[in-house]
């Protein structure tokens, strides 16, 4: 059932302030209230307003940025931020099973207010929480209740110096000692120290630390991950046998402390190998409750979904604050018009609104599909609490498994160029570190390689399709993601259907454009991997010449339809208000038709389209939605905006009074009207020019 | 002639150290010395290492990067060097006449190592400069001669907070005052203070104003520009007046001090007008030899198109730098393999080589194709002192704006584009700031929007081609970039020729192509714009909705043709040595396919391709060619790539040792191993988890 708008809750929704928004807001053709309401729901959006609230209030998290926080005066603020946050109580070990949107939402109100906070949390507690939770047993709770109350401090250490990509090769050892019954844990050299461990640089006192399990008769079972301890809390000094350091400046993130150690013969008690896969008695005998190492490794993808699908809600955040930003500054920004008296705001042009309306369509469309994958993931999650382990679970935990690793790279990539976007929509001005397009750029950039790298993530996905065909299997999957695969060979006969830019302009004609396209990429992946094989290649050449045109495409065209789908049947459902039908169509259509024309080369090679007009078709429809769009744009922003003081940009403020707010801004920065200290070094030390040619 | 190679000097080419890049470099098909040699010429090789080596062995110039720089701190050692560069003399007023490829290649070193330091040298010497010297008279030349032994430190001061690419709109306002032969200077409110001034922050003593000139019978003639003195050369205070400070911090190039001034009824002697559009009378009467404004208006495109074509060349280096370090390093980091035993360097990967080599390509095509421009606008700028004013030289002036008004654009976004893939390219390691990737491409991110914001400088181009059009003239122009549109209505006749994989490898059958597609986007600009005027558009409105995907991509087409012909002319001629004709032709054709692939939708659109077989040539011959150039990519980057010293990445040296110099360099940063100052806040000050949460 659909909410119920309270229209008067003027604590929720205060007015916004009137000024050269105004006019925009004034033409929107819905509620902004009324959309937040039903995409969030109350109860999230009032949980969010609290967060902010308590934020804004606390003097801690009184803004820096743009002013020259040193690293080390950033570090310390982000762990007194990170703190604060437990104190403040958000949420409990409990909400992270009953109320998981609620999780959910706490994470991106503080990864708005800034990444290095929400990672530096994250890691802490979700991500060195749920690896000793998910691996461990009983007896390792006790590290979770010390990681909540702040006893310990925690990392996950897993990439090292030369390995992140492919983790099986990973390095580090940890040899059972039966006569102490110890795992001896070794770094061979110091290419195969921990390496880019966040929380590992300054703080963490534990690391969930994976390694390559033996036993004393010399065989080695593989990776494992054990508990170790780093540093002594009492002191924040390295326990004998670690060298941990800080591995220093990042492009973005630089609240968060990321580190290296190498372990020289540290010794752990047997009882911290987080041992639910595998286990060692006292006497050094490997149990495990799986058949191979494969199957073993098999079991963890579900904690791998995790880290992906926690990016692609990170990736839109930033998306969501870029476009926020950048199309306030355009409603704002005025240059050039009809006459020299005249000028008219840069969103009025085409040119304008084609670069950054189809952004914020993206953000819409990829923040509902996360929100939604998300829900997935908990059910998978659930299912594991419960025990299910039927093939229902596992195909679930396979399905979620391919989204979210193409998930991952398609928006980790569409916020990378959607904010690159953004930033030069706003011109010199965007370029001024206040603006915040270079933090969301910087903070967002890493999303695009760790966790796994977005171009050796998508073959995840597209082996996970291509295996349905070389398996013979029925194209069915408990998310219904790949079932209209299973007629491919009758989609393959279809050809556009329609033939006026009226047509394009709802998703559904799109919509089935794209599921052409992704059985031609499955066609044609699958058919060049066997061209591969009969010419000899062994499969590890195979599957790597058939990336670039087919394998890759195949992943992230498969991803975009599924987001598009996924959002076309939420604003197309029976619960949406009807005066949000107009909007919300306009947005689906624009995402899917916009994500289309990428691969409206691949349409006509295949034969989907053909002649002049289909792809003018094309390409007039987004214009099309674009015009339509620009004047609920501003509105569109409002309800994805987090309050002013969050969203912490002079050039996107809420009242759009874009110079003063900007000129106010620069003049608040310090020292901005002196001369500099070294001014002699200008006024009375003068050059004698050329009188250094001689050292040449 | 073709200089020639004496191979044995072993002090311009020292052999590289051997180590894991040794394999790589054997494999290469070609000399990297003679290549380098072939493209600069001995001279400018034996000018770049001179300054290359005076930095190095400077101590004013060892790197602090990576380390945290205050911004005063980075202000004063930026200026400093800045100082130090005067006093080595590389070059004199003269050279600028004389041997603009030294002065050329002098900038381009001091980029290499640092944006800031070029920037605020340029900016001094020759922006400050040659706006003096082209826009004044006689009587300005001491403002030259002052800058050069930095008596006063210079300013360019045209946009304003809310202006920038409407320059005409420009606010600042100079009345003149006949009573005291004065003019004066005014900022009628904040929105116009001068802003974004590079030098104007803290440094500048005095700047080239741009403001409307009033003459006292009440008359407005326009833009015209002024030398103002806005701060005290003897203490760096500001001027009475005026009000001058620092923008503050950008996303880079912080070394540079931007700043805003405004002016309150600020008075300049009659003679400080750069008088040589236009000039005043002691009596205050305006006297011009331009006809009317508009014409005085296009007489300064020349000095807007030598920023431009500056901008190119920096974009230029920055992809350089970047492919250099993302292809060192592809060749010396292993993961994966056939076998688990073995793992092979990334840049054997396919999907690799096809997201680096193509930018390797981009660098060596569109180095050549600014040189180039460079030379024939310092043909230009020849022939206007020596008087010419003729057809030819007015043509040849549309021209040079024209080429660098498109060519920013499409070299500033490549690089952009580039560094992006070369940052991913390294994983995680591109993301530490060590890497210098970061540096590039914040650096290089300016280059996208100043000098004209790039899509708006596109319709500079679009609109010369279509000119041509519109006027009925014959396609004819001095540098022959139009000529071959003179057959378009034969060349729209032509299909694709090349049936085979092997007719792409060579650039000729891909520039008949880029031929066709130039032809067919003029010829439907063309007609986009006639439609929009019969259906009641404006001139406003019908340029602004043909933009898209019309004029945008007519621009960039054109540029993308002009620099392959370019680079194809110049690697098939008569004077390149044999043993660098494979090398070369592979390079040339790899960007020239590499570029067009991304037109492939609008060849099929426009027929010019057909059937499914056409699109999978164009993309099977751009990885063919990264193939056959994948072995001599480290040769090629040993070509382009500065001093280890300059280039100051650890994940890109000559030696290869990837691990071995990051480990290195991590371990040299201040702190790295040392327990933070704030470790109470973790040991003692312990939180109580939801001890605040009452506060909410």
């Amino acid at each position: 059932m659909a909410p119920t708008f309270k229209g008067s809750d003027s604590a929720l929704w205060p007015d916004l302030p009137r000024g050269p928004l105004s006019s925009y807001r004034a033409r929107a053709s819905f509620s902004a209230a009324a959309l937040q309401l039903f995409l969030e729901g109350e109860d999230v959006v009032r949980f969010k307003k609290t967060i902010f609230s308590a934020l804004e209030k606390d003097p801690l998290f009184a803004r820096s940025r743009g002013a020259d926080l040193p690293l080390e005066k950033y570090r310390e603020l982000n762990f007194l931020r990170c703190k604060r946050v437990l104190e403040y109580g958000f949420f409990s070990v409990e909400d992270l099973a009953t109320s998981p949107l609620r999780v959910w939402a706490l994470i991106h109100c503080l990864g708005m207010y800034d990444w290095s906070l929400a990672a530096k949390c994250i890691l802490h507690l979700l991500v060195f929480g749920s690896a000793v939770f998910t691996s461990g047993s009983e007896r390792h709770l006790k590290y979770i209740e010390k990681a909540f109350s702040m006893e310990v401090f925690g990392c996950f250490a897993l990439t090292e110096l030369s390995h992140g990509s492919n983790t099986k090769a990973i390095r580090t050892t940890a040899h059972y000692d039966p006569a102490t019954q110890e795992f001896v844990i070794h770094s061979p050299d110091f290419e195969a120290a921990k390496f880019w461990v966040g929380n590992m640089g300054k703080t963490a006192t534990h690391a969930v630390v994976f390694a390559q399990l033996h036993t004393p008769e010399g065989q080695c079972h593989g990776l494992h991950s054990f508990v170790v301890q780093i540093r002594d809390p009492k002191t924040l000094l390295p326990m004998p046998g670690v060298m941990v350091g800080d591995i220093g400046k990042k492009l973005g993130q630089n609240g968060l402390d990321n580190g290296f150690a190498t372990f020289h013969k540290v010794r752990v008690p047997r009882q911290d190998l987080l041992n639910r896969t595998g286990d060692v008695t006292p006497e050094g005998t490997y149990v495990t409750p799986f058949k191979d190492a494969r199957q073993r490794f098999g079991a963890s993808l579900g904690s791998l979904s995790s880290g992906r699908v926690s990016i692609i809600g990170m990736s839109v955040v930033n998306l969501k604050l870029a476009v926020s930003i950048a199309l306030r500054f355009s409603a704002t920004r005025r240059q050039f018009g009809p006459t020299e008296e005249e000028e008219v705001p840069v969103l009025e042009y085409q040119l304008q609104q084609w670069r950054l309306l189809p952004y914020l369509a993206a953000a819409y469309a990829l923040d509902h599909f996360s929100k939604s994958l998300f829900l997935d993931l908990m059910q998978l999650q659930q299912g594991l609490m419960q025990g299910h382990h039927g093939a229902r679970q596992a195909e679930l935990g396979r399905e979620i498994h391919a989204l979210a690793s193409a998930g991952k790279p398609l928006a980790s990539w569409t916020a990378q160029q959607g904010i690159q976007e953004c930033r030069e929509a706003c011109g010199g001005h965007g370029y001024l570190a206040i603006s915040r397009l270079g933090d969301l750029r910087d903070d967002n950039d890493p999303n695009c390689t760790y966790e796994g790298d977005n171009n050796v993530l998508l073959q995840q996905t597209s082996n996970y399709l291509l295996g349905f065909l070389e398996r013979g299997a029925c194209f069915r999957s408990p998310l219904r993601t790949v079932d209209f695969l299973e007629a491919h060979s009758t989609i393959l006969g279809q050809r556009l259907p329609g033939a006026r830019v009226a047509d394009w302009l709802d998703s559904a004609v799109p919509l089935a454009a794209y599921k052409w396209l992704v059985c031609y990429l499955l066609q044609e992946s699958y058919q060049k991997l066997n061209r591969e094989k009969e010419s000899g290649s062994n499969d590890f050449n195979a599957r790597n010449n058939s990336q670039v045109h087919y394998c890759r495409p195949l992943a992230l065209a498969f991803l975009e339809l599924t987001v598009a789908q996924r959002f076309h049947d939420h604003t197309h459902g029976p619960g949406v208000p009807p005066s949000l039908r107009p909007v919300l169509g306009r947005l689906s259509a624009l995402y899917t038709l916009w994500s289309l024309n990428r691969h409206t080369a691949l349409l006509y090679q295949g034969g989907y389209l053909s002649g002049e007009r289909a792809g003018t078709l094309l390409e007039s429809a987004v214009l099309d939605l674009c015009a339509q769009l620009k004047d609920d744009a501003v509105a569109l922003v409002d309800v994805i905006a987090p309050p002013d003081f969050v969203l912490d940009s002079p050039i996107g403020r809420a009242d759009g009074e874009l110079y003063k707010n900007l000129w106010n801004a620069i003049l608040q920065e310090g020292g901005v009207l002196e001369r500099p200290s070294w001014w002699p070094e200008f006024s009375v030390n003068k050059p004698v020019v050329g009188g250094l040619r001689a050292k040449l």
